[in-house]
């Protein structure tokens, strides 16, 4: 080795403080006050320098989906994940002269979905870009009429993710507008309008293969896919609707990587996506396409069944743990789905969610998420995704740390249910 | 070494495959049929499998900004800028869970400014996009009122960068429109309008250091410094603007990484612009941060000197290759500017901008870049700037290959301009 040493060197030193087991330290780490190295960000409710202190009193957060579950698999797999990337690399703006898109990266997508068997791919178009945030936008604007005087509705069936209305609200386009449910836009008479609906599937907060409600020859349909990987849903059938996206973040657990992409049958809408990507940001970083292509890469080692065993059973621990305590409760109650054949492990298998949507059953108790913020539990209230705040998400995919402070909140919760308390 | 010397080995190997000087392998590079190794990839005018044949017929290359006359500065600083990066390296949607900036990298980019001494950031608040491309995107939407019935204006004096007017056209938004060149706004008797200025300085494409032409209760300006570094201008002055926007691309030759940054006076505009990104795109890929993180360490080294230096002797050398081949036509004018005191080399210089602005000077010769095209040199034409079809740009900022061609093409071109023809 010669001029890589330094840079592994670092990253080795750097990799081997434990911060006792609940934090880490990164290259890009705050530093100490002495401005030399980098040290331990402890995960919520642990401080202190090695990150050994538990805070009792500590708040379970249980709100955001950080895909945290996954890093174990990472640190198990250090040697064939890690990349070295050199000052030179890719500093075009393009691919060998053509387009923002690392082909060989495209490569392997095709290879995943065809080795899990979740999507089509085969004369399909695939676009990346900036997390499936980026790619959901670039849709919406692509699916638009190009010229027409109403903008088109965007609808999504409750409960929803809020980013769909988050961003046609922020953008604040003249190409679009959020309408809300599409079942009621469904009995409106004005059945001409241009209609783009969003079908999450497996559905964002309740983890449901949700269908589409809409068709006709003014509605196109967007099908977020990111949760329609082996850990947290059977493989019911490989999907093969006119536009899905995907995102890394649930797949191999890197949010913060910012990469998605979606899989797209109509050349036109293709073309106009790739515009909206290169006039928005002129495409995704080629740090983290090579990231992806690293990652990804080994994610399919074994025909993906390293990671999918690994997060299937992690995640399905968490589901059993996270209903045995909910079933010995009569305060809340958790979605039920029907199990279903999975034809990537060529069995009949339950769902193992990425959420649990909580409803408080009491009649009291129409504010679930102040209820469970009593308990010391946050989770995202019910309106957030345009449901009765009588309903709650728990993010189930956070790191392990999250995970067991949310179980010890719960089962504190539930056995003082009938005025018993824990001694 | 343990985990981290598979990458290193794999990464010294790509590096060491010289493709002739005109080419390079990349580790998500294009394979060969066998599927085993990344190939190379020849630079324009370059093919074959070694890149060592040379297109003798090949039109040179002039039109896009593509930093890479700054890759040689990397491949010379091979072992400070490389970066490992581990499996696990920032999983999370933010950073120990505060939001989607790296605090170092904000901290090393402060630096950076006082050392150049280009632009004032003590109490101004810094916001990262993905490169300047997405944070003036953000800067429109931040400055656009937010209960108006009409739009803001967005003008840009011409010639202005195209990207202004593209991004406002396609978004389409009903907060802001473009209005083209603020002289003609002026002399509007609607004085109480919104109205947003872009002031690109040095500009893109003729690199004057362009002052806002509006003011006003009710102007909004935007500092575009992207070339505002010693390469290109005299720093003339610690620039002190309400909103500055600068990109690694421009200043690291790392326009692949897609990383930009804005300086924000104002607390408002900088929390409105991080909703803007977190909606968008949901921050900047952590790889990206940690990766400029490493960069720009190793531009800081030696007080800047060594990357400035580099940059600045390259720049300066082009401008002089290529003014003194325009010198000797009647044909084709340059744009001129004064030389001005430079604070960061402490003398008075000479402008080395990115950009050739060239001008036609002939009655008939209406559309230079048609011209220019006849003589095998593609430029971008200046009605991509809003001006006259008489100016081409030049990009003077690509490869050396790029570079050299250009200049056999214009030697060629300026030589033959009285009917002569070199034997």
């Amino acid at each position: 080795m010669s001029w890589s040493s330094g840079a592994a060197e670092e990253a080795e030193a750097i990799a081997a403080v434990s911060c006792s087991g609940h934090g880490r330290v990164y290259l890009d780490g705050m530093v100490d006050d002495e401005n030399t190295e980098p040290v331990c960000e402890c995960n919520s409710c642990y401080s202190g320098p090695d990150c050994s202190h538990f805070l009792t009193d500590c708040i379970a957060d249980a709100n955001g989906g950080d895909p945290l579950f996954l890093e174990p698999f990472w640190t198990q797999h250090a040697a064939s994940s890690a990349v070295v990337v050199a000052g030179w690399h890719r500093m075009s703006y393009s691919y060998n002269n053509n387009g923002f898109i690392s082909k060989e990266l495209e490569r392997l997508i095709r290879k995943l979905h065809a080795v899990v068997g979740n999507a089509v791919t085969q004369n399909r178009y695939i676009i990346f870009g900036a997390g499936s945030t980026q790619v959901i936008n670039a849709a919406a604007y692509a699916l638009s009429p190009d010229n027409s005087s109403s903008p088109a509705g965007i609808v999504a069936s409750v409960p929803y993710y809020a980013l769909y209305q988050q961003q046609e609200e922020y953008f604040n386009s003249a190409k679009f507008k959020f309408q809300g449910d599409p079942y009621t836009w469904r009995n409106k008479t004005d059945s001409g309008a241009y209609t783009i609906e969003f079908v999450t599937a497996p559905n964002n907060p309740d983890g449901r293969l949700n269908k589409a409600l809409l068709q006709g020859p003014n509605v196109k349909t967007v099908y977020d896919r990111a949760y329609y990987w082996p850990h947290f849903t059977p493989i019911t059938a490989q999907a093969d609707e006119d536009l899905m996206v995907f995102t890394l973040s649930k797949l191999t657990g890197h949010a913060g990587s910012r990469f998605g992409w979606a899989v797209v049958k109509d050349e036109t809408v293709f073309n106009k996506m790739t515009i909206h990507m290169q006039i928005n940001s002129m495409g995704v970083s080629r740090d983290t396409q090579l990231r992806a292509f690293k990652l990804l890469k080994t994610a399919l080692k074994g025909e993906g069944r390293e990671l999918f065993d690994f997060a299937s059973q992690t995640m399905k621990a968490r589901w059993e743990k996270l209903s045995s305590i909910i079933s010995l409760s009569k305060r809340f109650s958790l979605q039920k789905i029907n199990p279903e054949y999975c034809i990537f492990y060529s069995k009949v298998r339950e769902f193992s969610p990425a959420y649990a949507w909580v409803k408080c059953e009491r009649e009291e108790d129409k504010d679930c998420y102040a209820v469970l913020q009593v308990a010391k539990i946050t989770g995202r209230a019910g309106n957030a995704f345009g449901a009765e705040d009588r309903y709650v998400r728990l993010s189930l995919i956070r790191s392990q740390d999250d995970f067991d402070i949310l179980i010890q909140r719960l089962n504190k919760l539930v056995s003082e249910e009938n005025g018993a308390k824990i001694i």
